[in-house]
């Protein structure tokens, strides 16, 4: 398999990109290849530094142009054909890419691979499915930002796209999938809500166990959560910023009143963050695409990197794509 | 002034509920009344237990039905005309109450409210303003879950009304709007958030400052934050539900690890809790209805009582009412 990784892609630049992808190297199997699309130059430069890495698995392919995370993506993707994320979609395409990676500029990721791969045929609008430890019960919440004008539809194809993902990535037999409302009751929610709730039901391939409330997305109730991408993007952002307010709070009050302390709680916030961060799972693959792309989060770690490129590879090898055709091509 | 209280809502029941109106008593004017209304006995023991008060500035009103937490809200106040909350919006109507607080079945709340009362004739749609501490930067958020399916000149008639409550209550000029959405850039966002955008433009009174992102929200960014009902719904259940996830975690570990730092830890705690929590303010405001409305988080403490009745009061001070027909008449 070969998996093409976005070199210039993420806040911390490629010398992160590239550690993670030799990372990597060490988990994916014999016969693939990372391919890392972007400056020749900063990626040897990143190699000797970060990888010191001169196997087969690497190879490097060169591009010319960068896509900012701020620039509008669908005019950034038409003024930069020679942009990385660009290159990543037109290589998977013409099948020199079996899969792709990038921590770039997300609307970019998503209208490169909506417009360079298209949609698979039973799909009316692809969904990003963002994956969180969730305190010990990982759970799937899609979308979080692909589509901000849903229709009851679209929530049902992204039930049944991120559970075909969730059981191939965690194993888990017909993951119980709830739809985020504003009350557990089947009445309550908004009109896209009822609509959906009514597609779900029909559906008896789907473990639909009904409407979550957002206090309890965490808390281990189901394994996929579907909401449409505006209300999905304000959650996440949501969590990360509060998680880091709380945080930040914590560390003021420890620092002044107890102050040797410090080091404990430290440990601890460290291990809380990793214990619901979204960025645990590496990657969120964008479904519903004729091919894989996965969208890591702008902050990404080495790790966060590695873990994108080993799911990439999961979603391949578990075919998912061919799974969401037999659930949706019967419908 | 006369304020209603509805003593047969909230978690704590009718203890919690006295227990906050006579400590409210030391706080409103001379010639105030605050009217109990639930069942009498109840209220009878409560006040001799709790309250231990006997003065003038407490009128007693029998109501013999309870609408539950969980009933579903319009056939519930059918069923129960009786009841605290249909009595609340009953009195107030004919002018027997200026103004009413609850901490009871939300929904219940907004249709006794929205049907008994009525709406102004300048609003569509009411809408709930809740407000946060925001670790020291008040915020105001509205709308959290009275209507779940807007349109546009909804936004902005809540983006009208929640500046002239803001405005009245911290007496903060012009506070500064913001819109909520999925980035700060303009473009972004969906269809209703677009066609807010051009309305808050519109209007030269309004102290917009531009589009939001969730996780800006307790950051002191903006003094009023609009959005439509169901996501704010989503945005108020989520971080109470985090909230106490994260807190959850926290105390586990530091039991683990730090025993001895429990008493100093749970300090802070009960202190970060003050400086977000949206209850700290006492009560959210059905804004649009023709009256004075304050719906309270069920799990009120008497001090969330206490500070609602004083919201409530504050409400009528400033004539919120008229200041919103001023505002939104002439547009």
């Amino acid at each position: 398999m070969r998996i093409g990784v976005d070199v210039m892609g993420g806040d911390g630049g490629p010398d992160v990109v590239v550690a993670g992808a030799v990372e990597a190297c060490r988990h994916v199997h014999d016969a693939d290849v990372l391919v890392l699309v972007g400056d020749r130059g900063l990626i040897g430069k990143a190699l000797d530094k970060y990888g010191k890495y001169s196997g087969e698995k690497i190879e490097i392919c060169h591009s010319d142009q960068v896509i900012g995370m701020g620039e509008p993506p669908v005019e950034a993707l038409k003024k930069k054909p020679g942009s990385s994320i660009a290159m990543l979609a037109r290589m998977q395409k013409i099948g020199e890419l079996d899969a792709c990676v990038s921590a770039g500029n997300t609307g970019a990721c998503v209208a490169a691979a909506h417009m360079g791969l298209g949609i698979l045929k039973c799909v009316h609008r692809p969904g990003i499915a963002i994956t969180s430890p969730a305190f010990g019960h990982p759970v799937s919440i899609c979308d979080v930002g692909a589509n901000v004008n849903c229709r009851p539809r679209n929530l049902y194809e992204y039930a049944v796209m991120t559970s075909v993902y969730f059981e191939g990535f965690f194993g888990v037999e017909a993951p119980r999938v709830g739809l985020l409302s504003v009350g557990e009751e089947e009445g309550k929610g908004n009109e896209l809500v009822k609509g959906a709730t009514k597609l779900f039901r029909k559906d008896s391939t789907l473990n639909f166990i009904g409407n979550i409330e957002s206090r309890d997305i965490l808390r281990g109730t189901c394994d996929v959560i579907i909401c449409e991408g505006f209300v999905g993007n304000v959650i996440l952002k949501l969590l990360e910023g509060f998680g880091e307010d709380v945080v930040k709070f914590f560390m003021t009050k420890i620092r002044e009143t107890l102050p040797t302390q410090l080091d404990s709680f430290n440990r601890i916030v460290k291990e809380m963050k990793s214990t619901y961060d979204f960025n645990d799972y590496g990657g969120a693959p964008l479904l519903g695409i004729n091919g894989i792309f996965l969208i890591c989060h702008g902050a990404s770690t080495s790790r966060g990197i590695m873990n994108a490129i080993c799911a990439a590879r999961k979603c391949l090898e578990n075919d998912v794509n061919e799974q969401i055709r037999r659930r949706l091509g019967d419908n």
